[in-house]
């Protein structure tokens, strides 16, 4: 498959008498892909079961007619303002009881029958009249899951869907009782219709009842979703795929993705360093116009497990965006770099969002490749020296990794809802590991939890998997290389209890977590070989073969055959050292990145990509700052003849 | 017209046996002015309907006796426990929906119809009784409009009013949905019915609905203030005012005071200092005690502006407060300092709030002339003081300035709706040039948007105004000497969408905002010629001159003619180089000032103000610390006499 | 009465075959007291009006077969599910509106009378089945009272509670808006019926409505607890008990613990310091595993009071906790040194909280004396080891005091409703004060507002007492030593108004505060012998001696005969000094202990406690690291034969 680039486009917004000029200048820069259609429910039934779709039709047959390809999308993040009144109780409430209404996005419950009932209705429609149009390349379903915080709602709806999803899980309250310790504090239920939602509670609600829920609002978002891919699946083979959020763990996107044919993502390197990243401020400030320099990889080589294979940037950065506490513009050069980030890490294809700024509403302030008076915005110029790229470097996908990562979005709700230290954040702790691991040059995949093979793999990292189910257990004790387990690993039963025995409890390892400690963001507990424990640390006792220790004398790491536990979260010193170690072991070669620079090898080539301002020589390869540089593999067949 | 002093007084809280003493003591210290009744509601009118005067005409008749002018206020901020059974809807609902009810003040949502027919009535019962008594000669209308965030209302009474406030404006629900581009995310409206309140959406409302909201809010303080006014014409020729407060844009305070005769505020340098003002925590302990050296200017030239030249300082801070975060008590000279600036700027009048201090209630903690137990507080020598001082120094008025800067409400609400970083603050960016001003000596008229005339200065400031209308357009074409615009200047359509052409479009100024970034705080972009941008900085296109760059060689501001582009915040000392540069253009004379020493002119004497507690000499000039000096100007009639 | 160690159980937790083994090693462990009982309404009643007590009578059986005597605590701060539907009223509201339902624990407002009733009949059915076991030697009433911020509610049953609390007190609404100042902002009221709760007010509500309903919920917890003690009285003469927490002011302890026989307390060193201590991080992080040295020692003096003299450790923290923004693990020794500190302040009882650590619901993180598989954790060895010394150290009870600190829950409220200074918080300066003094090796005891009788100390602390009440002023006349009063004492009238004449209006003291000021955290008024004015500072004026002077020149402390008043919040420099100064007059010795050494006496030793990690040699005496040592007090009887 050849990597394509796109880019998302609102019809809608625009008169009609500049489509056909906006198609022939996207065809122009070299654009394949247009998304379109998400948002434009109150256009195309503007009054209950009366459809306009002829805009839309003539829509379709311009781009079409350009030559691009057209990803419709779906409007279901967007019901209508009459749809409030056909369903008041449609919307989410947030824990404290608020109703989160209508007035901009995302006003639903996932739970709401009637409004599922709904988006059915539509997609069926937009299904029969665009399941074979030959423009329509793909569909995408709905508009970033879980954005805005719109995973978990408090509803009526909620409730009453939550106690079915019990009743089916437990079959009787008092299996429900047990499961939860409900005996704790007399929180014990007679009936299921006596199980409220986990909040509005005077302290803390019952942990085991808080991960119900989260488990089972995921599965209300996989509910969601499945309505739509199956009323699709009966009117197009095109490919299914929704776009993901970056550091959205609120449903667990391997189920969602299990129904989808390709995942996508929308990456926004400033806004997510500048929103969502817990980093120093001077990190911030360091990459403000860049982005993390391994944020968007690691969700490349995440969404490439969700998609089990197959994915797309769906929505890239151009310049400004406008959600993001601030918002400043991408140094020249970064809407190609990260469009070769992406399709370094196998993207099939990278579409700008959007193509023309739009001069009103909420988005007003998010840059696109045209400005809204529509010359050309920067990274414009940047897209079409991609597309010109591509030529050379057009075919998708990347080398398979030594290197395995487990993540696991279940780990993040246990986290979450039993935190024991403030700062014990799941993805913190999975994405250090993935930057350790990247910062010595190394190819990685991210594997979900219920991951059965390892033999492609030479080191495997596991930390923080709260509970380690059988797939995971048996693929460990047939591991050959070295996997590193922990730390907080296997500490919850399926249930969200303590085990007993206890935690790791990894098969043939005598190692046990005799008890933990958080520890405060100014405490750390410094290791014998340099670096630090830091958030959290464990006191490990067993048989098994001490590796590291603490300073104050205590076992650190413990390892027995290809398993080594972890008991402590590792500073990035310590992590660099306990990383070359086992890579050492495993003869996985590593290198010393500077800081900034980063690379991926794809079947061919090693791409080397330079996040910082200057240009950086490194290992005989010359980067220029913000820039690019392709690194032919001696091994590829492509290498000898390009 | 004379300077005058005057004091606040609540009679209905003192035994009426010491009213007599009372007064004779106001009048002993010197002062003129008594300001009564604004929160005595239950005492006109315990039971509905049932007035009760007589105890307010033997104060009137008491205070009048000794001489004093009393400024009557309506008690229309305070009803009283009955009108909540009455009107069980009439109060405000905050964002999330709770309802703000009795128990404190300013409890009325300003939209509710039947709280307005209250007011009016007792309003009338007042005027009737009143409006020809010859010692209310002034009255004051409601108390501190906004204080308390008591502007925006999300309760029913005012979703209904404001669906009718667009329903006129708009006149067709498909002209607002043109308006506010509500095509973006499906947000149509089929009927003025179904527009909500911009509040508990999921994530930001349109811009466009917020600022159309904000409008209406600020248009129905306008009403309300109304319906008073045309009742108290009817029956009165006094002046009518309203005190305004410090820092409050949550209204249009011109709109307001269109209707007035004369503005006041209350002054609280202390209190403001400590809870309102953006500034290092080192510049809050330097003036601690002292109050910011601008922060009393600003809003004295301000409301001379909103008073349309009539101006008084209705509250003026005697000593410690009780409601900012810390309170000090003021450095001894400060409360005749703070008198003589307001006199400096043209204030006809200065009352001291309170007379004495309360024992009981939410203030007890708030100093008066007097402590509770009578004796004189600190602040009554010093207001006796000035009261001597105005034999010498009587006459109201300042003198023209050469400078102007338009402050305009409007744009105080774009960029809170639409901030795009999060300290983008235009209160803030309006005071930091205000102060940039002043430290070089320059005596700063504050213009209104609408400001047609700007014939009278050499040095107009604009920054930061949303949307530059055609009064101003036109003035600024013909205006001859400089003029700087920016940055973030007219970035706005009247419907709050990005215009195109895009901004600035100033008159015969090829100069375009190509696109904008939000800088976090530890980020600033320098200048080639010293300072930086700070918060904010804009990429200029264009053929104007570039008269300043970045170090990065970006334009940082344009020139053409009279008018300058500047495309960035600048921070104080590139300011000071810019407005240095400006006034070197137009031969306008600037000093630089130590720090803490100001300086205004009236008609006959540069005013000298010492806001720190050592004494200072500057250019001839001795002034004590915490002091005042006056400076006879030699060209002014009263410098032969003086 | 001889010291006795105990243990916190749930054996509706533990399946019933384990728990004559559990019982067994409890005894070997040398405890001899086990609470249980508490939580388990649901399992004791789990259908209204079904009792099932079998298994708490095996349950107790078992544990008095092996030599142990039971707390059997009421069950009434975790109401079963069904309570929900008898009473859907029964939740207390939040200030916001919220009601906090159920689903964790404490879910009942104190006002609900229905909820007394079904409280009273649980513990009648409970005292009539166990008031003359033999086994059962004390009772535990509820549990923390106030824990998760419980006391305040604003719920429908507190409103008409409250209004009748009014009606007794005050009699007339006339008298109700004379006490309260209500003409100020005309906030009267014409019948009880119009009084709300002083929530959800456009600004803060009258503070003596706040004060007012403060004392209100404190009463009303003083009548839930007694609904319970009169029912048991009634059935048994074993002592009863409530386990109050730390830092808790939100009721008055005085006034629930003159309902009870024994005060207890939970104490939790590590998660105290981590969530409710005003200190440096630098202090949190330097004991952070080892709790703060003086907070134990300030509630173990407070909670003596409370009781009267006769006081426990209910639940005694044995290693990491689940609830605090972070929980470390203690060092080795500290469970042992906090059961010392503990019994050198006259603990009758130290009970571990809790036996097996569970693995299930809310405090499955929350370690216990056994880990969840059983195994010991390590302060069941420290337990034992306690319990042993206890052969050599049995008495129970403490050395008399010659210094007393005043400490009062009104104060707590008044200085919350109105702390002019955003960090004014009367337990910090109260518990500053507490260390000043126990810095210098002294016994302190803590006394009520109420005291009335001073004779039997030589030092007397009474900082911030809001309201001078008639007894304690007395006994202030009588004192011969010295008594530090101040700051901001006597500062209210019992209507929480400003008194007139001025306070703190002493007994024969010509002092008064003419005025006061806060100041913000990074501003101090130094004074001319050290250290400085923090906070707070007050004007003195007055023939008294001036004994203190700030540096500029302001009196900081005045003096006449015993008394002293202070006018300012000392840091401890300034403290140290006051202190020692007036102990030399009183011929009072004190020491300079080293950081982290203190000390407390007993009849016959002085018991030294070394809150660091290391070592130190002190006067003679070793104590190491986390260690205790005892020092025979050379007049005590037992030092001749020990
Ligand atoms: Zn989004
Ligand atoms: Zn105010
Ligand atoms: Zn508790």
């Amino acid at each position: 498959m050849k990597r394509a680039l796109g880019v998302c486009y609102y019809p809608e917004h625009w008169p009609e008498e500049i489509w056909t000029e906006d198609a022939a200048r996207m065809a122009e820069a070299g654009l394949s892909w247009v998304r379109i259609g998400e948002f434009a429910w109150s256009r195309m039934e503007p009054v209950p079961g009366e459809y306009h779709f002829d805009w839309l039709d003539r829509a379709i047959d311009t781009l079409g007619a350009a030559g691009l390809k057209v990803v419709l999308g779906t409007p279901t993040a967007t019901p209508p303002r009459w749809m409030a009144d056909r369903h008041p109780d449609m919307f989410a409430r947030a824990p404290e009881g608020r109703v989160r209404g209508f007035g901009s996005r995302r006003h639903y419950c996932f739970s709401h029958r009637g409004y599922r009932r709904e988006c059915a209705r539509i997609v069926t429609e937009m299904a029969k009249r665009y399941g074979t149009n030959p423009h329509v390349q793909a569909w995408q379903i709905d508009n970033e899951y879980g954005c805005h915080d719109t995973v978990l709602s408090y509803s009526d709806a909620a409730l009453t869907a939550f106690r079915e999803w019990l009743a089916q899980k437990y079959q009787s309250p008092q299996a429900l009782n047990r499961a939860w310790g409900n005996v704790f504090w007399s929180m014990e239920v007679a009936s299921f219709d006596e199980v409220g939602l986990p909040n509005l509670t005077v302290t803390e609600p019952n942990p085991s009842h808080v991960m119900d829920f989260r488990r089972f609002a995921s599965d209300e978002v996989v509910a969601f979703n499945r309505v739509q891919t199956e009323i699709l699946r009966r009117h197009t083979n095109a490919p299914l795929l929704h776009n993901y959020m970056g550091r959205e763990t609120a449903f667990d996107h391997y189920d969602v993705g299990a129904d989808l044919d390709v995942a996508s993502w929308d990456s926004y390197p400033l806004g997510f360093l500048s929103d969502r990243l817990k980093v120093s401020d001077q990190h911030r400030a360091q990459f403000m116009r860049q982005g993390d320099p391994d944020l968007q990889a690691f969700h490349h080589d995440l969404y490439r497990a969700v998609g089990r294979g197959r994915w797309w940037v769906m929505e890239q950065q151009p310049g400004p965006v406008n959600w993001a506490p601030w918002n400043p513009a991408p140094l020249p050069g970064m809407a190609r770099l990260w469009a070769w980030e992406a399709f370094a890490h196998g993207a099939e294809a990278v579409c700008y969002f959007r193509w023309r700024q739009a001069p009103f509403a909420q988005e007003q302030m998010h840059a696109g490749l045209l400005r809204p008076d529509s010359a050309p915005a920067p990274a414009l110029a940047e897209a079409a020296q991609v597309a010109g790229e591509l030529a050379d470097h057009g075919e998708a996908g990347c080398a398979p990794a030594a290197v395995a990562l487990v993540f696991d979005y279940e780990s993040a709700w246990a986290w979450q809802t039993q935190p024991q230290g403030r700062d014990f954040d799941y993805f913190r702790l999975a994405f250090e590991v993935y930057k350790g691991l990247r910062k010595l040059g190394l190819d990685i995949d991210i594997l979900p939890p219920d991951a059965a093979d390892l033999s492609q793999y030479r080191l495997v990292m596991v930390p923080g998997l709260a509970t380690l189910r059988d797939p995971l257990r048996q693929a460990l004790s047939r591991f050959e290389g070295v996997a590193i387990v922990g730390p907080r690993a296997n500490a919850k039963t399926p249930d969200f209890a303590t085990p007993v025995p206890l935690p790791p409890n990894l098969p043939g390892f005598d190692c046990i977590v005799a008890r933990v400690e958080s520890l405060p963001p100014d405490c750390a507990m410094p290791l014998e070989t340099g670096g630090a424990f830091r958030h959290w640390r464990e006191f490990l006792e067993g048989d098994g073969q001490v590796v590291l220790r603490s300073e104050d004398g205590q076992p650190a790491m413990m390892a027995a055959g290809s398993l080594r536990y972890l008991g402590g979260w590792p500073d990035p010193e310590a992590l660099d050292a306990i990383l070359r170690d086992a890579a050492g072991i495993v003869d996985l070669e590593t290198q010393t990145l500077p800081e900034g620079l980063r690379c991926r090898c794809t079947a061919t080539h090693r791409i080397w990509l330079n996040y910082t301002a200057d240009p950086i020589r490194h290992g005989g390869m010359d980067v220029p700052g913000c820039g690019v540089a392709f690194e032919r593999l001696e091994a590829s067949p492509e290498a000898a003849g390009t």
